[in-house]
């Protein structure tokens, strides 16, 4: 009754598709009967962090109630889903230390695409805003994002689809263990 | 594997008891294999709730952050027992109505005790403090408490003992079918 859930921890730019994969993988986990919880920006923005801006500060405060959350469901089983663009390793490095000491898996997943594609893609019109100067440290732009030196898995999301980028996830999850292996029948 | 856990919300002024009767609860709660997860001030104040302080706003901000975790928790099967003074009904009637979304039952035991009575045990001498103005926005001596009009339970513990205590909402919650009756053997 008291296994551990485990963590996949998204991180990458605004638009590199954290969230996309997310989604889909969600779904892939929910019809193998996994209790899943996903946590994104949009979900925890309405109570637990929306005295929250985007200074170095915040953006720590941020993470750090998210970690909170995280370690928590992860201790209680569930397959938590944590997709924030989360830009610093020190910040990242204590999430996965927190879980770790839940005896639950922690996997870091690199959303790899370049600022250019991002703002090519721009599907929430930010990056347009950010490099008209519009907003304020902008993750890329005007704020610094500090690549995973080690991330368990890299989703090159330039060249790979949201289909291809979930089934890395996934089959990654199945050689580790952390899931168990699908029977095809 | 989908099924919601429950929540058991005790408020009450500062010594009334809360967290000891939690604690009870917790032990009895983990010997019948539930999951379970205790709330309390010194659990989030590390991290959650870090940045708050007493003040109305920042009491509302508080359980509004307690609440999210809670719900979360109670949605993926964990029985979370929160103690925490809570003074405000319409925000411990939010916590209800959020956890209540996820299809889990909610339980509000109003553990009750006198000021008088919590300030002649003042386990951690805030109630001197408070009384000699040290402490502002102290719940029963300089801020508000709204008692809860229907509480499932209320635990009077001027006169009971914390196995009395235990006892009662442990009753309730087989009563009411939230847990399953032990069978004595």
């Amino acid at each position: 009754m008291n296994e551990p859930g485990f963590v996949v921890w998204f991180t990458g730019l605004s638009g590199s598709g954290k969230t996309t994969i997310a989604v889909e993988l969600e779904k892939k986990l929910l019809k193998r009967n996994l209790r899943v919880q996903r946590l994104d920006g949009d979900i925890v923005r309405k109570s637990l962090t929306r005295d929250l801006g985007f200074t170095e500060e915040d953006r720590k405060k941020n993470i750090e109630r998210i970690t909170f959350v995280t370690r928590l469901l992860a201790k209680h089983g569930v397959a938590t889903l944590v997709s924030f663009i989360s830009p610093y390793i020190s910040v990242r490095d204590n999430a996965r230390k927190e879980v770790n000491e839940e005896n639950a898996k922690f996997v870091e997943v690199f959303v790899n695409a370049s600022v250019e594609e991002c703002a090519s893609r721009d599907i929430k019109g930010l990056y347009k805003k950010a490099f008209a100067g519009e907003i304020e440290n902008f993750t890329g732009v005007s704020h610094p994002y500090e690549e995973p030196p080690t991330p368990e898995i890299v989703c090159n999301t330039e060249y790979e689809t949201e289909e291809e980028s979930t089934k890395i996830v996934l089959d990654f999850l199945e050689k580790e263990k952390i899931i168990p292996l699908q029977i095809k029948i």
